[in-house]
């Protein structure tokens, strides 16, 4: 099993207190945006890959979810997960992502917040997730940007008096080392075209793909959003799995 | 007729000096990526939107192509693409792409290079495009890459001994007016996910999306080509009409 970055303390610890992790889904600007994405969820086999708190697996259930199979590589974030619900239809299992097996066809929708730049395969686990979905069925998923994570520097500058993101070392994709909560977080960088490549290769239609800013609404009710408007920090892609 | 910048003196005089124009295809670094999003061009049909000095319509009535309508919005660009052809097969038109009418279904392969951040209404420029194109026909455009459009400095600058790009307004699209190669220059500024989207919404099915950089290879070669491998200066799409 792959070490779980979850799994360390300090991280877990200073993840507990975001907003995203302290108020669930309304706590995570892009939520409707994400929201808008996902298909009728009535009735729905859902699979979450990369649980959580198990907020979403919570939610799918209240949209009408019948089935939904939340898996998380973190034994500390499923034990939460597992404290905060006891939704009917929600099962919780430990596995670790970069050696995702699922059972063929079983999935009307697959979900994955913010894990995918923690997965050094991407080619193997996309495969794996469109091989699980039925055919049409639909992937939602959401990446810390590539602007946002290609940078030596992950923090705005002041460059005569413009307020920017330096953008470098695009090119170069592959394993990034970030102090992201903690020092020394391993992530897996790659560009948007990568991303969306190898989601088509597996065999998934794009259906939309959205550089995440926040509306000006949202930035009139948090100021402290309006840097986001800058440079994107979420990548969201909605694919279906082509009908065959 | 919308104004064409081409058509400008000075910014023609400097375009003519720019190593993609003064050696064609293989003067833009980008070309061997493009080349590879190509279909087969035996026997094809091909619109051209935005031919400039018509390097592309005639190399692909050399690789096979029997027919290519070549469009441009500048007459000083057609007369100078008229005079360095006398390929058979190439029928250059003075359109005005803003307003595109083509006939149905009447082409193999479209292609777009760097035109498309000229377009104001890019809705109305997919769908014209998608039902000019055979069922099954592909779309390959390139375009200046939101990251490199969005900026409102269009130059790299040192960040604490880190050469970087400032990523700044990237979700304000519209209008930018910047110097390019002459000052005040009008171009249209949509994300990544705008392009791809609108392109979805016409009946494109997104077959590859590239976002270029220089290979090592390349910049060992041409060393100037070294800060290009810090974001990506252009956006290149290869979208198929989906089959009926």
């Amino acid at each position: 099993m792959t070490e779980n970055i979850y799994d360390d303390r300090d991280f877990f610890a200073a993840y507990e207190q975001l907003g995203r992790s302290m108020r669930g889904l309304d706590g995570a600007p892009e939520w409707s945006s994400v929201r808008a994405l996902l298909p009728e969820l009535v009735a729905a086999r859902v699979v979450d890959l990369g649980c959580g708190f198990g907020a979403f697996a919570r939610w799918a259930v209240s949209a009408g979810a019948t089935d939904v199979l939340a898996l998380d590589g973190s034994a500390r974030m499923l034990e939460r997960a597992q404290a905060s619900t006891d939704a009917p239809g929600v099962r919780y299992e430990l596995v670790d992502l970069n050696e995702l097996v699922l059972p063929p066809a079983a999935f009307d929708l697959a979900y994955s917040a913010l894990v995918l730049h923690y997965i050094a395969d991407l080619s193997r686990f996309a495969q794996a997730v469109h091989d699980a979905l039925r055919p049409g069925g639909r992937l939602v998923l959401t990446t810390e940007h590539p602007v946002f994570m290609a940078s030596t520097r992950s923090d705005f500058v002041d460059i005569e008096g413009v307020w920017a993101w330096p953008v470098d070392h695009y090119a170069d994709e592959g394993e990034r080392t970030t102090n992201s909560l903690v020092p020394s977080v391993r992530k897996w960088f790659r560009s948007t075209g990568t991303i969306v490549n190898t989601l088509i290769d597996a065999g998934f239609v794009i259906h939309r793909l959205i550089d995440w800013t926040p509306t000006a609404e949202q930035v009139a009710a948090t100021p402290a959003l309006e840097e986001e408007r800058d440079r994107p920090a979420f990548l969201l892609i909605a694919a279906d799995s082509a009908l065959r």
